[in-house]
């Protein structure tokens, strides 16, 4: 980047608010939580939707490629850039603009943090419920671009249901708001949820106003418990069971051997390991719960004793990622999503696949939901180990497709799925499908700026 | 139409489901539910999606406006036709294709009734939770072109909140699957969403794969009632104290009465009448909501004896429009949404509004979400109270405009609304908001084939 437009960044947002890409601070601009590389021209820190505006003007004109960024915590290089411009929403646009108490929203900046938002809800009585693993990092802005998911999701939906409004910048660099801060809205079509979840590719988050609810009462029925067995498939059976019977459990998570005692190693909390554990919240029908698990073969359980032992247990699969990276050197994660009656295949599927190509593969996520993410292991040293990873994976994204799932569930296709998400398209929904998807990216970013070869900037023809 | 066109059609789906203007038949297609009248070329009653493929084709090369049509219940004309091709889903296109007990979805046609639809899924222990007043005729199809509301969407959301995946037919005739009928997807841009609440100016919706939930159990806590004030602003301020308390009531309705009054008189159900009435169902917290109401000025209440008498209460709400229709020969029935800290506001401003015009306008609605109707009555041979009612709905949707409120929360925008739509995007959103929706519509629907003079067909500048 030339020094003239060094300064002309410098003039937008304030020369403490530019990072130049050969000083010390941004070096924390150099890769995303799951490793993915970034080489960013430049990084600005905006102050206001304004400075966001100007910048992507500048963008525009320059044919300068653009990133927004929130704590950089995509697992599949979705806040990755190659010679752009980072916009960086974390450092000076994070704060609470309003929380509204009648009307139950909360106004904020994009780049301020899920726990930072649900610490200042708490204290009105409030809260926001997504919980992704990396909720004490993950921004607003990030969350509602990957429409991110977690462990409450099950329960109660992921991000996008929980965006009522945003206001973002568009790739000329004009400011608008969509949607309306209000419980019901029917006036014209629903761009809010076009946005959500397109990556910073068709616009730029810079405020969102999300729903918020009370905070839920101390429920004395609530029980948070381990469900053990010796076999894989023995639990996905259980959840089927459970399904079937038409039980909603709160939270419903599967943990495999491998990722629990990464957690033990990692975090020191005790957990008992088994080769496959459920973890489950539920606020009725534990008696008939247990039972189904037993009726598929349950080996034990573990009922917490308390609410410092209820927040261990859910500690423990949060911790999962954490845990299970620090196993290899390199790692691909899934996130694959597959029916809910094709769950025990697909646990039979993943365990074959870690055989077939002998690597270790831990495995655990929201089972509940069918989206169940599986770590493939690999030593970063070793091209041959790299590459049968890669197969691995390939063959994971491609069962899941077979099997009418989802190749994504809640991380997103970034960087790392972009074949392998057109694949879907092309085959579940249908050429023309794909073809409506690159129109409306073409009309709402016809240069290209918004976070290019990422999500659908597919180069391959199908 | 010339006789060639109409041996096509017969062609196509067979003369039986062809009903040509000049019919018997036709009678049935030549207004909605609020009267808006309708003229069209003909009607076709095709028996799958490929004949809808087919008809859409034939729409294209001749450039003939086509409507699709569930029962016809709109409120604002948007299954009107003048001059184009009805395509009727609710004679052959009614039914459930697959109820998915493990996956918790059904996937039926676009031509079902919701009331139908529940009554399958009943049998399997399952429930599809909104509930428009029409559900008995309404077509799923409709609702989700509409994205209908109803009393338990403050509860459970409105229609798009259970839509997971829908095929529909482009304007060129392509058949094209949108979403995934799974807990999560992220592959892709949301186009189901943007189908949502489209009112058939994007796609013809001709099947919806949609989420399902267990019946809830019987719960004693449960409770339906009735509370009393004399002051319409007494029941707007009870329900901004239930708010500000954090209490989440799981229905909150307002009727007033003359509202109250014409159930009775039309339906014979005896409900006690005063000034406002709100209509509470709770799980929890009675004592405090009451308690809350009387702080509020309220003046009695009556709480549900049995099953039968929550029935009835349910009925008597549910009844209303029924109720109110029958008081004149002309009405236009409000739709808009405020804020729920300007709730009072408004419903003083609704008062105002009536003693202004000299015009009879009885009220009653989803309080709890903003969302309460006015209707407001004329008589229809009298051009003076025709004028004089326009006006007072024009003062209506400007006041909701004005508030930051919108123009409709569950009817939508049809013929009725165009011009206050485009008003209400160009102030709340932006104009750029607006365009890119138009441009939305030219990109799917370049012939403008699909349901035009309706949503965002806006002919004045703004």
């Amino acid at each position: 980047m030339t020094s003239d437009a060094l300064r002309h960044f410098e003039e937008i947002v304030g020369s403490e608010n530019v990072v130049r890409p050969d000083s010390e601070r941004a070096q924390d601009y150099l890769k995303d939580m799951a490793d993915f590389p970034s080489e960013p021209l430049v990084i600005v820190q905006p102050t206001s939707t304004e400075q966001v505006s100007k910048i992507v003007e500048y963008a525009r004109n320059t044919k300068t490629p653009t990133v927004p960024r929130g704590a950089g915590t995509s697992l599949t290089g979705a806040s990755s850039s190659h010679g752009g411009i980072v916009i960086d929403f974390s450092k000076k646009m994070n704060r609470v603009l309003k929380i509204d108490a009648v009307n139950w929203y909360v106004q904020c900046e994009a780049g301020i943090t899920l726990d930072d938002l649900n610490e200042q809800l708490r204290k009105k009585g409030f809260f926001f419920p997504p919980d992704p693993s990396s909720s004490s990092w993950c921004t607003v802005g990030g969350a509602i671009a990957e429409n991110s998911g977690g462990m409450k999701c099950f329960r109660y939906g992921t991000v996008k249901d929980w965006v009522l409004a945003l206001k973002v910048v568009l790739s000329d660099g004009t400011i608008v708001k969509l949607g309306e801060p209000l419980p019901k809205n029917r006036v014209g079509y629903d761009l809010v949820h076009l946005i959500c979840g397109s990556e910073g590719t068709l616009a730029i988050i810079t405020e969102a106003w999300l729903k918020i609810i009370p905070l839920p009462e101390h429920n004395t029925e609530r029980k948070r418990m381990l469900v053990f067995f010796d076999e894989w498939v023995h639990a996905g059976k259980s959840i089927q069971g459970i399904r079937i019977n038409r039980i909603q459990p709160t939270l419903l998570e599967f943990i495999d051997r491998e990722s629990m005692q990464s957690v033990n190693d990692g975090f020191d909390l005790k957990i008992p390991v088994h080769e496959a554990t459920l973890f489950i919240e539920t606020d009725s029908q534990i008696e008939n719960i247990l039972k189904i698990c037993e009726e598929n073969g349950s080996t034990g359980n573990y009922i917490a004793k308390d609410d410092a032992d209820e927040e261990r247990l859910y500690n423990a699969r949060a911790l999962v990622y954490l845990g299970v990276k620090a196993l290899a050197t390199g790692f691909h994660t899934e996130d694959v999503v597959v029916p809910l009656d094709r769950l025990t295949d697909y646990l039979e599927f993943v365990k074959s696949t870690s055989k077939k190509y002998g690597l270790r593969i831990p495995t655990g996520g929201h089972a509940g939901d069918g989206n169940v993410h599986p770590v493939i292991l690999y030593e970063k040293s070793s091209k041959e180990s790299e590459e049968t990873a890669e197969k691995a994976f390939s063959d994971i994204c491609n069962y899941a497709i077979q099997v009418g799932g989802s190749v994504s569930g809640e991380h997103g296709i970034g960087e790392q799925k972009i074949s392998y998400a057109a694949k879907q398209i092309y085959q579940h929904n249908g050429k023309q499908a794909l073809e409506l998807m690159k129109q409306i990216k073409m009309q709402w970013d016809p240069d290209n700026i918004l976070n290019p070869l990422k999500f659908l900037d597919i180069t391959e023809s199908y």
